[in-house]
């Protein structure tokens, strides 16, 4: 196992992000820890708990992320009396470390917190940054927040079982680091490295999630608590992205609809004038690569709804929305559209 | 209105306390709020709020202190459409107070905050500190964060109708801030102002507050997150006195319950030899200048529920509960007690 970042956040908080090719090495790290603790996990990834009797099996999927499954949590720990100095420890996808975090965060006004991902989409979303989230009234991670986690172990082995839909919907948020990069090293390592990623090489992709872990970390050294606008660019995308999981209740997964909203946010942005033509091509050009989700187009009976869905965004400023668009690369920057600009780029 | 107090915290956030003596002051400046924003009430101050349409009501009680009554507030932020740079604002006591902080703290993972006590307990407990919260399986403010409050406003006027025992209540964590202040200007007013207080002359009762929250200020702007073992301190007489509320349901006030605590912890400091003779009789003689709750005597049956309750503290570390003992005069040193201990104490 080996620390290979290192994020300082707020009152020099520090979150370690520990790599290993080895699932044991990530359970001796949860076996050896001197605190108590707790574990969770969902239906699928109980196995790779090491201490079961200290583990909390949620059911799966972003329809369990809610306060039902965070009670379960919160309960867990307080029935082994665990203490506030005690650790919460997440295995599993986005959805798992998401409220893993809250719960530490909630728990006793804030719990130790470490966090294994076991999905593409968590190792690089869900862990620096210290997002934690559920979903509330079908808006996503409306109730959360910024609790960082200590200790980040990424164990590269989980994602050999991963389904090729969870793994590309883990790439779309790899392809977003891509272009908010201030340099072009992660896009040309996923240009030159596309077959050994579709191919799950492991060093391939403990290269690739570092690469994108680092440019992650950039932003949010900077603004750890999303306050001065330029965390917010992590959300490239997103704003569409999410209003698409919101009409679509959450059928389509998060990656994907985010690769959409990518897509839809750049071409708004070159309709705008603030996206340079070469550069559009450029970044389509890498998203061409990856067999994402076709074009989906949104049924006119859904506009209405599209359009208020992208109003609760959490970026909403003295009642406007943002939307990020790119300039050029890592050269985000946040504007509103109106409802008709929305609408049009839908059809 | 007029500024009196600002506590410095974390990352340079600053909690401004205003102080004024009437209502309609505090309502103007809601109203001049150039962000958007919810109100919080419960049944009781529904009437102080001066935009109902905006206003959430809850029902009153600490019995309501939970997750249904915190989504209720979120909800009725998330159907008005409020971004995360709205502005959540407390209008009621303790209850209200912590869990608008909290839904404030939660709300698209952060939003603003503005308190506004109507109770002694709420001005000088549940204001500066940012302490946010729920009840969780009838344990008090188990899930709760910190997240601190940009403007505090107290009007001194809500006193004059607030019932006798609500304001006792709040006094015994007046004269918990006398026992922890640096020095006995708070603990000579009391003494010397006693009939005023108990008059509720509201120039009294400005003053006492004010010095009340500089106590509090001095302990909060070192340890903001209470991670550094000093603000801990402001938990004297909680330990017991929250496994007494436990065991009774929370039928005793939570001052009521306090001050029986820091009874508890005086003696039990004389007894092991922490808290000198002297400093314990001063400690008694102030407590006897009030009218607070008679001896109450824990039923042999409950002994172990107590015991139990204790464990549940948010204070333990590694395990062992930590009591807060004073070794003097703002000299609090904090110790764990065996349950024989803690029986003997409540015998």
């Amino acid at each position: 196992m080996e620390k290979r970042i290192e994020a300082l956040l707020d009152n020099g908080f520090v979150s370690s992000v520990y790599f290993t090719g080895k699932t044991d090495e990530m359970k001796e790290r949860i076996l050896s820890l001197d605190k108590d603790y707790v574990v969770v996990t969902d239906e699928n990834t109980f196995t790779y708990s090491p201490s079961p009797e200290r583990t909390v099996v949620l059911e799966s999927g972003e329809d369990h992320k809610n306060w039902e499954s965070l009670e379960r949590i919160l309960s867990f720990a307080l029935d082994r009396g665990m203490g506030r100095d005690g650790i919460f420890i997440a295995l599993g996808g986005g959805v798992v470390c998401d409220m893993t975090a809250l719960a530490s965060a909630l728990y006793m006004r804030g719990a130790g917190l470490m966090l294994c991902p076991t999905t593409l989409l968590a190792m690089v979303d869900a862990t620096l940054g210290g997002k934690a989230a559920i979903d509330f009234r079908n808006t996503k991670n409306t109730v959360g927040a910024f609790h960082p986690a200590s200790e980040i172990i990424i164990s590269l082995s989980t994602l050999s079982s991963l389904p090729d839909k969870e793994f590309m919907c883990g790439m779309g948020e790899v392809v977003k680091h891509a272009f908010l990069s201030s340099d072009d090293e992660l896009y040309k390592f996923l240009f030159s490295n596309r077959d050994g990623i579709m191919a799950r090489d492991t060093a391939v992709l403990e290269k690739m999630v570092e690469l994108s872990l680092l440019v992650k970390k950039s932003y949010i050294e900077k603004d750890p608590t999303e306050t001065k606008g330029i965390r917010s660019a992590l959300n490239f995308g997103h704003t569409f992205g999410h209003a698409l999981e919101s009409i679509t209740d959450y059928s389509i997964s998060h990656g994907e609809a985010v690769v959409w909203g990518m897509k839809k946010a750049l071409t708004s942005g070159l309709w705008q004038g603030i996206t340079p033509p070469p550069f559009y091509l450029w970044c389509i050009d890498l998203i061409s690569q990856f067999p994402f989700l076709d074009e989906y187009k949104v049924a006119k009976k859904d506009y209405e709804a599209f359009v208020e869905a992208t109003k609760k965004d959490k970026k909403k400023s003295g009642g406007v929305t943002k939307f990020v668009f790119l300039k050029g690369l890592g050269e985000p920057i946040l504007s509103p559209l109106t409802d008709d600009q929305i609408a049009a780029m839908i059809v």
